[in-house]
C-alpha cells in the first residue's frame, strides 16, 4: 500500500481543477445494479451519453465491488451501459477527484483485484466507444463480449502526452501481447470489435441483432450453475493465469503522474481539449482519438 | 508421484458403480493405429458413436504412448475417430474405471507428459464433438486441427457441479488465456471452430470438403523431414514454451475428486443424467452442454 | 557474449564457400533509409528480387540500428521492401558471410535486443514472402502488418534439416504460443497472412488496395506523439512483456550450426539446392517450402 507516497502527486496532478470543496458524500446511482435474480445481477454505467468516470462512478464502482463479495448468492454480473454512444470512457478530467476515489488510490487497486478473485463471473457487455479508464475497467472484468458493430475499444493516452496509467498496459499486455499492446497503445487509436477479438482484447465480438440475447443466454446459464463449481474453476484458471500485481499497475501510474505534472504540457493540453469540447460536445467524445492530433503533433489533422 | 494419496480417493469418488469385478485384462482395439508409413501413423478412437474414454480406452492409450516414445522411426501421428459425431468425450461415468488406468493416475501424468516431449508431432484431427476428457486429450496434443463445420469443443464440467480435472484448466489456460479460458470453462457450453481457432483452442479451422488432404498433406510433407531437425525443433519450442507440470494438473484434478464425492451432489447427478440418456442416447451426447442444465439450476431448460 | 565460442563453428559451418577474401568494406546500399520527416523514417530492403541477408545486409542493417537506437528525434521506423516479391528472405547460403556480421554473432543479439527496447516504434510494412532470416527480423520489430492478399510467412529451416536458428523459434513462440509455433516451424510451410493475423505471429491482415494507407497513417499519428510518450509506453510494455534472452537465442543458434556442419547432410543439401536455382532462380525462391521437399523425405513432390 503505497498511499502516502502516492496522495501527495496525485492530488498535485490529477486534480486540475480541485476547488477545495468536499467530496460529495451522498449516495449517487450513476452505476445502478438490477438483480434479474438473486445469482445474476446487471450492473449498468448510468451516466450518459459519455460515462465519464468521477467521484460518483468511483464512489458506486467501490460500493459495487463490496456487494459483489460479501454477496452469498450472486454468481454473474453483468456490465453493461444505458448510454448508446459509450461502455465507459476516461476519468473526469475537469471536476475533482476525490483523492480518496480516484485510481491509483490503493483502494482502486485492492478493489479490482478483489473482483478478479472473487468468486463470481464478471462480464462487459460492449455496444459502444469504450476508452481509457473505461477500457481499463471493461479489461479487469473476468470476459468481455462487445458489438460487433458498436463496440469499439481504445487506449488514447499517448494522444495527449501520457501513458494508460490505471492498469490499463499491464491488462492489455497480457490479453494481448507485446506487438499487439504496443500498437493499440502507441498507435493510440479506436479499435474496432472484430480486430479487438482477434487481438483478445475482447472474448468475441457478437452481431448486436444477438448481442443481448447471446449475453442474456451466457449470464443465465452462469447463474445456473453451482457456485461451488464456478468458485473452483476461477480460482484454478486464476492460479494459472495470475492478474497483474498491484506493484505493476502503480508502476504505470506513476509513470502516467510523471506525465501528467501541474502546469505541464499534458496540463496545459487536457485544459485545452476541455476547452474544445471535452467532456461536453458528443462528437469531441466520440472521435476522441482524432481531435487530440489538433493538441500535439505536426498536422494535416485530416489523418 | 503422489499416487498413494490419490487412489483411495479416486477408487472413493471416480468409480461411483464399481462392481468390485477386476478390471478387463484382455488386449483391446478401441484406438486402432495404422501405420501409413513407418514415419507417419494414424492413431484413430474406434468405439462409436460416443468413443468414451473408458478402460480399454486408456489401456489402448498408454500402450499408444508407449509406442510412440520408442519407436525410432514415427515422425508424426494424426489423431482422429471413426465415429461421425465425436471425436472423443468424456471418461465413463457408468461402468468401472480400473484405478490403474483412470485420469488422475500418475500413468496418465506421466504418458501425456512424455507425449508432449517425444521428438514425434502428435497432430489432433476433429471432426466432430470434442468435450470433456476428450478435449482434454485433444490439448494434450501438439497441434490441433478442426474441421469448420464439424468440430465443436467444450468443457462441461462447470455444468454437472465439477471443474475439469484431467488437466483441461491448465492446457486450456495456456492457449486461450485467462478470459477466454474463464468464458469456456465456467459458461460450459459448446464452442465452434471457428471461436476455438479465434481463441487459440485449436490451430486453425479448416473447411470439411479440404480437411482431409489439409491434414494429410501436412502429415505428410512432416513426415518426409529429417527427424533430427523435427526433434531438434519440438524440443527448443517446448523450452520456450513449457507445458503443465504434474503439479498444477494433480491440484485440478483433486478439486474435481472434491466436487464428485460418493453420494454428494456430483455422483447422484451423473447418475440422474445416466438414467436420462448419457453414454446410451446419441441426441444427450450431442446436447450434452444443454441436457446437463435439467439436472442444476432453476430452468426454463430451453435457454 | 559467446563470441569465442561461437566463431570457431561459425567459420567452420556458415561459410560454407568461404573463399578466403575479405570482407567487403566499402559503403553499401541494400537497405535504404528515407527520412519522411525527422520522426518518420521508411527502411527499404532494397536488394530485388530477393532480398538476401548477406553481409551489406547486415552491415547496413547494424548502421541502421545505430542511427535509430542514437538519433534524439526518430519516433517511427516503417520497415518494407522494394521488392515486388519478397519482404526478405533468408540469410545468403552461397557467398562468404562475414563472421563479425552474420547472425549468431553477439553483434546481431545486441542490434536486435537494442532495437526492441529503444525509445522508436518499429514497423514491419509486409507485401510479400517473408521467410527463414527474413520472418525473423520481421519478428524482431515491435509491430508488423501484412497485405492480405500478398504477405506470406514462413520458417522452413526444417524442411532443410535444421531449425530456425536466428531467434525465430524464441520471437513466434511468444507471439503465436506453442502448439502454433509447433505447427508453423515443424510443418515448415507457408503461411498465408490471415492465418499469421490469426496466430499473432503479424498484427493483422489488411486488404492491399487499403494497406499503404493504412501504414502510412499509423505511423505518421506516432510520429506527432511526444517521444517521451512514445517512450514511457514502450518501456512500461517491455516491461510487462519481455523479449527473448540471448541466451534463449544462442541456444537455438547453436542448434542450427550443430545440424548445418560442414561437409553434412544440410550443407550438402543447401549445395545441391543453391545448385538447382536457390539465390538465383525466382522460381526457386518463391517456392521454397515445395522445392526443398525434391531434397529431402520420399516423395512424391506434388504435396
Amino acid at each position: 500500500m503505497r498511499l502516502p507516497t502516492l496522495i501527495p502527486l496525485a492530488i498535485a496532478s490529477i486534480i486540475h481543477t480541485a476547488t477545495g470543496a468536499p467530496a460529495p458524500t451522498a449516495p449517487s446511482s450513476v452505476i445502478t445494479t438490477t438483480k434479474i435474480t438473486p445469482s445474476y445481477w446487471r450492473a449498468t454505467f448510468s451516466d450518459p451519453p459519455f460515462n465519464i468516470q468521477g467521484n460518483a462512478f468511483f464512489r458506486d464502482f467501490y460500493t459495487l465491488v463490496d456487494e459483489i463479495t460479501s454477496d452469498p448468492n450472486v454468481k454473474v454480473v453483468v456490465f453493461d451501459s444505458n448510454s448508446k454512444y459509450f461502455f465507459s470512457t476516461h476519468v473526469d478530467l475537469i471536476n475533482t477527484l476525490d483523492p480518496d476515489l480516484y485510481p491509483g488510490n490503493p483502494r482502486y487497486w485492492d478493489s479490482i483485484t478483489r473482483l478478479a478473485k472473487a468468486p463470481v463471473l464478471t462480464v462487459a457487455a460492449i455496444r459502444g466507444l469504450t476508452y481509457n479508464a473505461g477500457a481499463e475497467i471493461a479489461a479487469v472484468l473476468d470476459v468481455r463480449f462487445g458489438s460487433k458493430e458498436k463496440a469499439v475499444l481504445a487506449q488514447y493516452e499517448v494522444g495527449f502526452g501520457a501513458n494508460p496509467g490505471g492498469g490499463g498496459i499491464e491488462l492489455l499486455s497480457r490479453l494481448a501481447g507485446r506487438s499487439r499492446a504496443l500498437e493499440v497503445v502507441i498507435g493510440a487509436d479506436s479499435i474496432d470489435a472484430e480486430t479487438a477479438a482477434l487481438y483478445g482484447w475482447i472474448n468475441r465480438a457478437i452481431p448486436d441483432a444477438q448481442f443481448e440475447k447471446f449475453v442474456d443466454k451466457f449470464a443465465r446459464r452462469v447463474a445456473g450453475w453451482d457456485h461451488s463449481a464456478i468458485a473452483a474453476a476461477k480460482n484454478l484458471i486464476n492460479g494459472r493465469t495470475g492478474f497483474p500485481t498491484a506493484d505493476e499497475q502503480i508502476e504505470s501510474f506513476n509513470s502516467f503522474l510523471k506525465a501528467d505534472a501541474p502546469g505541464g504540457l499534458v496540463d496545459r493540453r487536457l485544459k485545452a481539449m476541455a476547452a474544445a469540447g471535452m467532456q461536453t460536445n458528443l462528437n469531441f467524445e466520440e472521435n476522441f482519438g482524432r481531435e487530440e492530433l489538433k493538441f500535439v503533433g505536426n498536422g494535416p489533422w485530416n489523418a
